[in-house]
């Protein structure tokens, strides 16, 4: 089953500033070779659900590794049986309708 | 590593009654022995990070079954090191500072 | 228009707990008025949209009063136009196909 | 109070395809003359928090008003006083991380 997944990952005890901790959950994704894109407030991620789900679970150990002792992520995701979609078929429909 | 986990589960293409899916999450989670709360806009879990997202994947492939062609599903999930907390934990010690 | 809204206010800047904060946000839930139930991960408010919205900013605003520096939040809200629907209807139509 | 936004709408009713809607929202912010991101799960916006609201209020109502009955949207929001954040801040800051 694939999935489209939106993650937003919050460590909490760290301050205010959480960039580090978002860029060591995309290192993550980059280990696992996850089709991946950064935007304002998450990240879009493809790919076969039990490869997306072991990312988002090792980006919490990871963020945990670094220090964090709370993290509260909130996710958006997508699955389809009628058609197969992409990321970048999802985007490209919209703007169909917009042009 | 525990979980406490919000899920929203959204089947599209079935109409805007949705009930009979939300139900069927349950029956998973009660499946599974899962600790659950059903609430106005959603349904909260606890358990071990595993267990939990195998639920979660098994709501999705038992709503896709009962005929959704597709799901859009938003969770919140936290996790701690610092010390243990349940969802009962969490209620309690909000109406604690309330009372 | 109407709106049923889940409310997961997470302030930034002010170490692991943060019950002291929702506690405030329960603060200006009573003070409007509003029908709310607090859950393990957020609170579930219902009223008029710009009643629950104005709520919300509130929220925000007092929090930060208290000292958080930064808040993330995720909000869950629907509105339909077929019929009314209350929270407590959404929970009992998912009881209801369990029974 | 600026706030940046993550707005993911999803309409009830209508079928599994819903980027028609998705787009009447886009038409809504560029009439606001908001500063916006379409991404592959919702789109990023920036503004102060009143006229963001209120675009999402019409956002809702031009989707009833297209067909819609149901709605059910999750949003991100972020707000801080600590000091001025952009968008593109928070990209680029996670990106210098990275590199």
């Amino acid at each position: 089953m694939q999935v489209i997944l939106d993650l937003c990952l919050v460590p909490l005890g760290v301050g205010v500033s959480v960039s580090e901790y978002v860029a060591e959950c995309h290192r993550v994704l980059q280990e696992k070779g996850l089709s991946h894109q950064l935007h304002a407030y998450g990240t879009n991620i493809e790919g076969e659900w039990d490869t997306v789900m072991a990312a988002v679970k090792q980006c919490h150990e990871r963020v945990h590794a670094l220090g964090a002792p709370r993290i509260t992520t909130t996710i958006k995701l997508g699955t389809r049986i009628d058609r197969d979609q992409s990321m970048a078929d999802k985007v490209h429909s919209v703007e169909v309708k917009l042009s």
